[in-house]
């Protein structure tokens, strides 16, 4: 008979004869004549509770059935006497498919989230691991539906790539030639003209470059795939690979890049919100009380939109101490975001207009000549989670933004050419999917909402 | 006035006082008074046409507007005179935003593949690269439907991996050593032990083994994310780098491995003829005039599903003579399955149970003692397009193969671990997303599916 899956029993609108499940069995309870099993399959935060009597086929054998044990459960779908839970079933026999003896890792006591990454292969049979990755996994198809609702089309931007805009420093290096022994070149450097691509080649940091090329020719597009950073970072919000997404969007400037960035995060956390209430609920009891209200309090109201000057004034009128200095030019810290988002607006902000000199070569110049079309969206508890701006779209001005930034106009040929070509006013942002989900979950340490985290030192599994 | 996009103009059921559009002008035609231009946005394959009197703000100015140049154009939306088209726009003003003088690359005229895709990234601005990156994004969404509606969950394995387990040769290395001056060991090795995850790291070949965790913990599970191989091959189906598909199924055997290979390959086709009409019609058309046709014919009926032992008897028997020598044991060629597929069965064909000496050390050994629970679907034109297995779950079998295939028990302990917790039937599936979008539209090089390809020597943009 086929398997039917926990999630839909649990929503089932009546009792039901016979029923198949196959899952892991989280835990037994021994009476007398019968016992009680949790098996759970994955498909959902709950169990199923299992009542097995000494009538039921497979009783006798039913000694080695213990935590982490799989099984094939038949039985009678019927209401539960138990506390919350509506369904459960009465076994009218039991199959053990594996067994798992006491030396499995994930017996009933809790377990730190620092033991639990070092058995990350395990940790989804976990509530806590499970929840997260059910809702990474429907946080994504809310990505990608909301997009498709809105014709933006999906744009796989190359992982490796020549391009190394954002400082060699940070990048990973792909290579198939010999590290031991590398062809020189007559000068005795590597001959990176004999490596695999027929040069030097890395991960890429971002998809934004090549995803502008595709807006200026389908109009609305998104990346969202993954991206490295060869940092060095040790704190529990850097990942050295992530995935990102990132909309770009043609005949469109700044005010329409933060509409979209606005609608994005509270759609996507809306439709969550809908889809995964008892995974979510698991977060709101027991990982931060607060989250459900931070949640509720981002889709409710408008982000505020200030500009960076505007914040720098709010800032230097607060009367705070910083840690660190504020003055008009330098970059906003975490705790100048936290201030701004946790105290003074209480609310999401947009800041905008970003002083020049901190921000990339492709961000287009305001009138003022000191500030860019550039924003940044941050949320309280997390700090910046979405950065975008309008795209230099004039051809002179770029050219001298990259000469300025040291970038070469040969090695960026191309992206110099949409400017040459039917240039047009064109902004995006990216996001970071991690991130959001952290947001989302109150998960507090990026390791623990990626399935197999690479960080400095790391990459087990 | 907002901008409106062309792809929904173009479904308006009636005319429109005022609408704006903005797009890429792809023809331009003058008469005395008035003159006519083709407007692509992207959003679809049809370009609006527009027409200009000398009546129409800009007009005077609008000398330079030619193929290219980006414009914004507003006006009536009124039912069209011309042939293939609804609607087209009487201009009360037109406004070039961007220019394109005569070096633009894409005039009227053809143009080679070959030579578009030095220009890759102007190519998009073609209709053929229009439609194809169009229904490129529509499958790839239609794959997430399909996923989701069935409770699969999405899984993002890792990218960068320490495992090697298809052997060095064909893996990009991931490093940030110093190529030129890499720290050595005592031994005068590259001491990896400093490189930036603390040991050797490659770009993953697949998603399958980490997948299968999580498929033993959440139940069903899928990836979609990029795959990397560094063979050296100049073939019209092979990238470096490309996107797979790998469904997993816990509680799932070779039999329900097939069925949804089957089932997936038809929704998804399926679903792209259902949304992206007017661009398939394009290579219908200008293509492959077989396409539509044998699109349809999967649709219509079942896979032919034949052992491998089998289809060896029946191209043995079929009195054929092939270049590659067909015995028992021995890899299919691709001569062999197009055999198969399109002059035996005239259908797709799900081969399974394969000679154990021909796959992996995961695959599940059959009780003849010969075979394992392996499947490839063929499909004409292609080739092979999904290849699977149920896993083997039993540890001892599991262990004796991975000696057998020189595998190390310490580096995939991890893997073994699932075999001796809750072990449980399973199985699952890769598809290479570019080989089925070639299925789909015709495109005969892989390279003109992707935006920026991969392949040995080539890494621009």
């Amino acid at each position: 008979m086929k398997r039917l899956l926990i999630a839909d029993l649990m929503k089932s609108e009546g009792p039901r004869d016979e029923v198949t499940i196959q899952g892991w069995v989280r835990t037994r309870r021994d009476s007398k004549t019968f016992f009680f099993l949790e098996v759970n399959d994955g498909s959902c935060l709950k169990s199923m509770q299992v009542v097995v009597n000494e009538d039921a086929t497979g009783y006798a054998d039913s000694k080695p059935i213990a935590t982490g044990a799989s099984v094939t459960v038949v039985g009678k779908l019927v209401p539960s006497q138990g506390k919350g839970q509506m369904w459960e079933i009465q076994a009218s026999s039991l199959e053990m498919l594996g067994a798992a003896d006491d030396s499995f890792p994930l017996q009933k006591k809790r377990h730190s989230n620092e033991y639990l990454r070092e058995i990350a292969h395990l940790r989804p049979r976990t509530n806590l691991y499970g929840a997260v990755f059910r809702i990474r996994s429907k946080l994504a198809f809310a990505i990608h539906r909301f997009f498709n609702d809105r014709q933006f089309f999906y744009v796989h931007t190359p992982i490796v790539t020549a391009s190394d805009c954002e400082g060699a420093g940070e990048l990973f290096r792909v290579s198939t030639l010999d590290p031991k022994n590398p062809p020189l070149t007559e000068e005795g450097e590597v001959d990176s003209a004999q490596d695999f691509f027929g040069r030097s080649t890395y991960l890429t940091v971002s998809g934004q470059l090549e995803g502008e090329t595709y807006a200026t020719a389908l109009g609305n597009i998104y990346t969202f795939g993954p991206t490295f950073r060869a940092e060095n970072s040790h704190t529990s919000r850097h990942a050295s690979e992530f995935w990102m997404i990132e909309p770009e969007m043609a005949f469109c400037d700044l005010a329409g890049d933060m509409d979209l960035a606005e609608e994005f995060v509270k759609s996507v956390i809306e439709e969550v919100m809908e889809t995964c209430k008892d995974d979510l609920q698991l977060f709101f009891n027991f990982v931060d009380k607060e989250l459900k209200q931070r949640l509720e309090f981002v889709l409710s109201r408008p982000f505020k939109r200030v500009t960076y000057t505007e914040a720098v004034d709010i800032l230097l009128a607060s009367g705070k101490k910083f840690e660190n200095k504020v003055e008009w030019g330098v970059n906003l810290q975490s705790e100048h975001e936290r201030y701004l988002t946790e105290e003074h607006f209480k609310s999401p902000v947009t800041l905008y207009d970003y002083p020049k000199t901190l921000k990339p070569f492709y961000m287009r110049a305001n009138d003022d000549g000191k500030t860019v079309a550039a924003m940044d969206v941050l949320v309280p508890g997390i700090g910046e989670i979405v950065g975008g701006s309008q795209r230099e779209e004039r051809l002179e001005l770029l050219l001298e933004n990259m000469k300025a930034h040291g970038i070469s106009e040969e090695d960026y040929w191309w992206y110099v050419d949409l400017r040459k070509y039917g240039s047009v006013p064109h902004a995006g942002f990216g996001l970071g999917f991690e991130r959001l989900l952290m947001f989302i979950t109150g998960v507090g340490n990026i390791r623990d909402v990626i399935p197999y985290p690479r960080t400095p030192g790391h990459a087990e599994f």
